[in-house]
């Protein structure tokens, strides 16, 4: 081994010494260099559970509260006048989040099914209900009011003792209509006496308590993160919790932070670029097209149908994201059967596909330039390219513009079925025989997948 | 004309004339006699609505009042103790019974889209509790608690208005806990009181005030047709009602009725004959395998998937049945998505395949001796014959035992694609060529027709 | 023994016979000739007893449902908008009455305490809700929904069991909003659904279950006695009913028959002729001034003290009347402290003068002529008469203008105390001097009587 | 004037300087040495409102939660399991405390009639539900919650603008089941979580906000002074809260206070130590044998009736106490008839006498040594010594052994009457000859008074 070599393995050990034992700082600089565990990029799918006080009206949307009391908007307006005694308040709802037919075990068997890898349960929306005895919530918790459950508790006890979905806890920092809150907004966030007296000590409980492998931060209400002292709270979360070592979080950490600061991006709801990249980033999508929370009078046609559930999950990984598909149980505590199909049916794809979308990287294109619909993920690992595509040619053959194959060398497989045969085409390309399969023995539906290998 | 042939003329205007005229006599003899409405059989489809105050607990099954007090059946008896305070009891339910979102229009978007040519709803069950602001069911209907809306109004108002859909309305003779069939009952039937003061008022009320084609009557009670006086009804029904042209009935008229006397046959629920029946017959069958009646925490594995749904259609109409598939709303008046999307299926499919269905007859033979899977129906109208086929032969072909083809003659065709090539096979029957359709060519799922031409 | 004699014997004996076999007739002459049971004039004091479904509310009056719903005055329409949801309507009501305190034992200790001899208790209000199990009411009475509970037969049992109180029921002929009442009405009372499947079977049960000692009847619905077959009921009430030796009954039986037929009069609410009678009659009187159930916003005001209530007493039992004073318990069964007082007040009172009022008849004077707020009763078996004064003189003595005394014979004693001097006055009457008693030494507060023995 | 005069008037000066400019100390020997405005000795009688959540229950006690949760006290929890669903919260209650009959209007007629001085609210009991919208106890509140009214706001509105009554404000340190007080007590107070968010943030505010005249501190919770940072609180609403001048404390502010720091001594519930006290005390005393919150089911006897009121009245005020007598409002907002009753008596009766009660003193005897019953008061200023006698004697005249009179000098005054003679007793004494006045002469009931003028 030459000097330098020696050198440069040295070099390396003294750094990982230095991250073994680093102390991340409380500042974004610091904070934002620590490299994401990896299981999140290799998990690819999640689903986020949004339950809470909403759950009750669920009418409209999880936002219920704001839009009737704070926008006044008309159809929440009108739907309470209808249905309830003039002084009813948001926080009547409480008493009626039974959850009766909440069963965490039951829950578990249907997420897992859905061939996800993480869950995203609402510990606290901008409600400020917690869902589990916050000490500091006292009366507006899922444990004193309504379920009278420690709903966090019982889900995290179920998944693990049933699955191996990791647990992850979506948590909103600010809360519409807490007084501390809005004292600390009229005083432009010079004062800090709700941080410190609700949010921080209930962050740290749930970590501590609850030792989540995701933290879905949210709702900054437009204060600064230094308001919230986010970057303090992220230090201790990765330099002492007791999931240091493999708690992700997102980005939703305070005024100007989203898609810039914290672990991976999140942007916006349903963010989905089209494009590669270069931070990690999640794309959290409902399938209720209009809300996050149960809306008990969501027509059919206001449920993504699988087909468009599958195709989303499938660019959202070509494009190095990872997809966190919402439902929304119910009051009494159910998934109602229309999510519960729509995950199972994500399950059954992912039986066939899931060896294109689990521990893939983006492959150098995201998609095909000549066929529509195709989306390309890789293993470099196993030098395999994978193209997923979203229409069944009626042509039997489909046309790959990207990859570069060679005659003898590459093989392709459409997953779930066997080899097949391709041919080169010019300028460059590969063009793949599609077999004559009738309805009862394609391998899967909504999206199909052909696994390359020997192309570059 | 000779005198024959104008004898002739005479006895059949003579026959005309007592036709016209005739009344029938309140004795099964003569109700049974009556030839039933064309319709009927024509229609083939309709859904079955249960809707009550048992929509309300919606657990366990709409017979929810009998298994918890009277059988004391522990899953019920322990749902009540966990979720309600001790003195609760079945009636406290009906408050409940909100139905903030019922909408009669939008239930019959949801009825029309599945092809269905008739609805039932439950005007009334076993509970008591009539769905219309009936006078001898004061406090005890939804008028005056729970909905306070006419429901059998609003269904049938917005029915004629919107679809053409027919209406059909269930009614149960008896009432589980009504203490005046309790009191007859006591009596060995040999009073009377309940059916001159609830039962017949009430019968006579909703056939003059909602004008149903189809009366589907239930419970007896195990009291006889006499106790009731059925045959006294249904003679005015068929005489002088103002349905009487129109009208169907079912079987359930008293003890010892089923299956024996009355309009067409229901025999059991989910019916099943499984070959061709003399007297017309229908299958009601409900989506929920256990229940007619809303279950809040029935999961996906208790309805029955699509392919299920439609076998039994295919199934039933080649036997000579209706299927009467039922759909159970929930307390708040919405039909949910599962359910929808069930019967959105439905007429999918039967949009493609109704030529099969719809105004069919049963053909002399109902299922392939060769191909299991094959169910056949016929409009001897158009010389057409229709071969039903539950599974997509691997094969690529399709033998067809029953059907005699000949050459230059018979002609086949996939219904929603085009003629097929078919083959006569030995001993008798046709091999058909099934075309290679991909997935997105395929002209439906579930089940295809072929419409056989020129055959015997 | 002469002849004349014994022929007077056997006319007597003859007339006993025919007394004790006779039959009354269904018309009135024939029951206006029934003699009234003697108990009842003897008794003097009764407790009315107003509770219903009206209670729930407990706001304006026991009318409340009709002023709400059908005169929509003003109070009830904007306390029902203020306090309940839209579409709330009076059945729902039903489900809060509770009666969770009700303990019928209590309520006959604070009933006896009182010093009546008999009560009054409202089996069914003009709102129709039964508050015992009837099977001609299923659904609206106290058994099925609200307190679960035999109301009737509770109180029945623990007054039977724990006092000598003599049980009597208030029921309502006809019922506001019953539409088997309306339908009559609208039929200007020429058919009769209402009283033969409601009315009549009730009003035969509640007499053959409780065996009442008075029958209170109210509500004609404006219907005449004939609608109602009132002569065939109290004909069997006479006739053949379990208690046809005791059982009083009123004169509301029809329109026209208050004040006219039937037991004795009540002629109208808080009826007081303020003279003699010829006919027996009894003034029902409201503690709360202005409701007979209980008012949960009544202010002490709305109350009678204890002077106006036994003044009332006293002016009744002079003009031949009895008291029937009414209480209306709380929602949840309790008779509120506020009510307790004013009973166990007239106890006291009744327990120093009850002498001047059981068991007593009118005097030929009912008031005197000369000091106002003298009231006279008298027992011609004892040669007593009773004169009760409202006010004690400041003058040290009270004039006594129409009881004529005689030196050596008349005596006068206070009762509580003991003899008193007393002086003839000119032209007529007694001048009576009453003791120096210092306030803790009078016998009673509120009214006190003079015995008077050897007056004409 | 000498030198030595001169320089002590200076020295005085400098004291009353120094007084009018001090400022006290966080120190109970400071706080201690503060003199005890005026008004309160004055005012001898107020009223005590204790209104809650529990008032719901409104069984057993104001300690409902108490006894039923944690000493799981058999009638409490047979209460609940007989009336509520098992999963039932005392938390549950607050949605039912509707409050829709409370008008602080009416409750100031109400509380002025009885003749008090100060009344004292509940802003918050053990249970710490705030009776006003605390931002410290979010969603735990009555405008958050029930009432979902400010209930000391409109109190305090209604008391100031319609009556001379001075506002007091009870406020309870501790919180039986505040999850931080739980852990402090955990940490044997070693922090303090729970003052320095709950407790001090509310005290602070309630005096800012609604200035009351007193502030009756109550529940130290075992835990000292110092935890709750008493005497610090003490010393800013002596030297700087807007009510400094006036405002008055009780001794309950923390474990050891009682009777020995603070403001006048309450030393105990009902306390009444029959002799003079040197300190300034007050007497709370329910009218509610057993309870201070509203007890529905309590029976008339478990009230105390008037005569026992006025002598707790008077002999209080004679040992130099005040008395707080107590009422408990129903969950409605009303002050019961029989509360009313009592509190318009108590006002009667110092219509009379209230010139022995209000800005009295006690005199050198509390009570006589020669006639039980007899308690005194004096006016040194008008030279006049009261003595109030509780039974009315039956020999016409009373004897006073404690004061000295002297022939032609001392008057004697019957309040409400006029000038008595009396004779002078021996060795010392008098005795009063009381005038014969029949029943409606009395001035008043219940107790009456001799004002003595030149006695020593």
């Amino acid at each position: 081994m030459a000097f330098s070599k020696v050198a440069l393995v040295c070099v390396a050990l003294l750094l990982l010494v230095k991250l073994c034992t680093c102390q991340y700082e409380p500042n974004w600089k610091s904070i934002d260099s620590r490299p994401l565990p990896v299981w999140f990029d290799q998990a690819k799918f999640g689903i986020f559970i949004h339950w809470g006080v909403f759950s009750v009206p669920s009418f409209g949307s999880e936002w219920f509260w704001w839009y009737w009391q704070k926008q006044k908007a008309k159809p929440y307006v009108d739907f309470m006048q209808k249905n309830y005694p003039p002084e009813f308040k948001y926080q009547d709802f409480a008493s009626m989040f039974t959850a009766e037919f909440f069963d965490a075990k039951e829950w578990t068997d249907i997420l897992a099914s859905s061939g996800a890898k993480y869950i995203v349960l609402t510990t606290k929306h901008h409600e400020g209900f917690t869902m589990w005895g916050s000490k500091n919530s006292w009366n507006w918790n899922s444990v004193d009011v309504g379920p009278k459950r420690d709903i966090v508790a019982e889900v995290a006890g179920a998944l693990r003792a049933n699955s191996d979905l990791r647990l992850g806890l979506y948590h909103s920092l600010f809360e519409w209509f807490n007084p501390l809150f809005e004292q600390d907004a009229a005083n432009v966030f010079s004062t800090n006496y709700f941080p410190t007296t609700k949010t921080l000590p209930e962050l740290y409980e749930i970590i501590n308590k609850y030792k989540p492998e995701l933290l879905w931060s949210d709702g900054d209400g437009d204060a600064p993160d230094k308001y919230w002292n986010s970057t303090g709270f992220l230090a201790w979360l990765y330099n002492d919790s007791p999931v240091r070592e493999t708690v992700v979080t997102n980005d939703r950490w305070g005024y100007g932070s989203i898609c810039n600061h914290g672990g991976y991006y999140t942007c916006s709801d349903r963010f989905q670029p089209g494009h590669l990249m270069k931070h990690k980033w999640e794309n959290c999508f409902s399938i209720d097209k209009y809300s996050w929370g149960y809306r008990r009078n969501a027509p059919l046609k206001d449920y993504f149908n699988i087909e468009q559930l599958v195709a989303t999950l499938v660019e959202t990984v070509s494009c190095g994201g990872n997809l966190l598909l919402n439902i929304g149980p119910t009051h009494d505590g159910r998934i109602s059967p229309i999510f519960e199909e729509r995950l199972r049916q994500m399950g059954q794809w992912l039986g066939v596909n899931g060896e294109a979308i689990y521990n893939s990287t983006a492959w150098r294109a995201q998609n095909d330039s000549a066929t529509p619909g195709v989306w390309y993920t890789a293993k470099p690992q196993d030098k395999a390219v994978y193209a997923m595509f979203l229409d069944w040619p009626q042509s039997g053959y489909i046309v790959l513009n990207e990859p570069v194959g060679s005659k003898g060398v590459t093989q392709v497989v459409l997953l779930g079925h066997k080899p097949l045969d391709w041919e080169l085409v010019e300028p460059r390309g590969l063009k793949v025989i599609l077999p004559d399969l009738s309805y009862s023995q394609m391998p899967c539906q909504w999206a199909w997948t052909l696994r390359l290998i020997g192309t570059t």
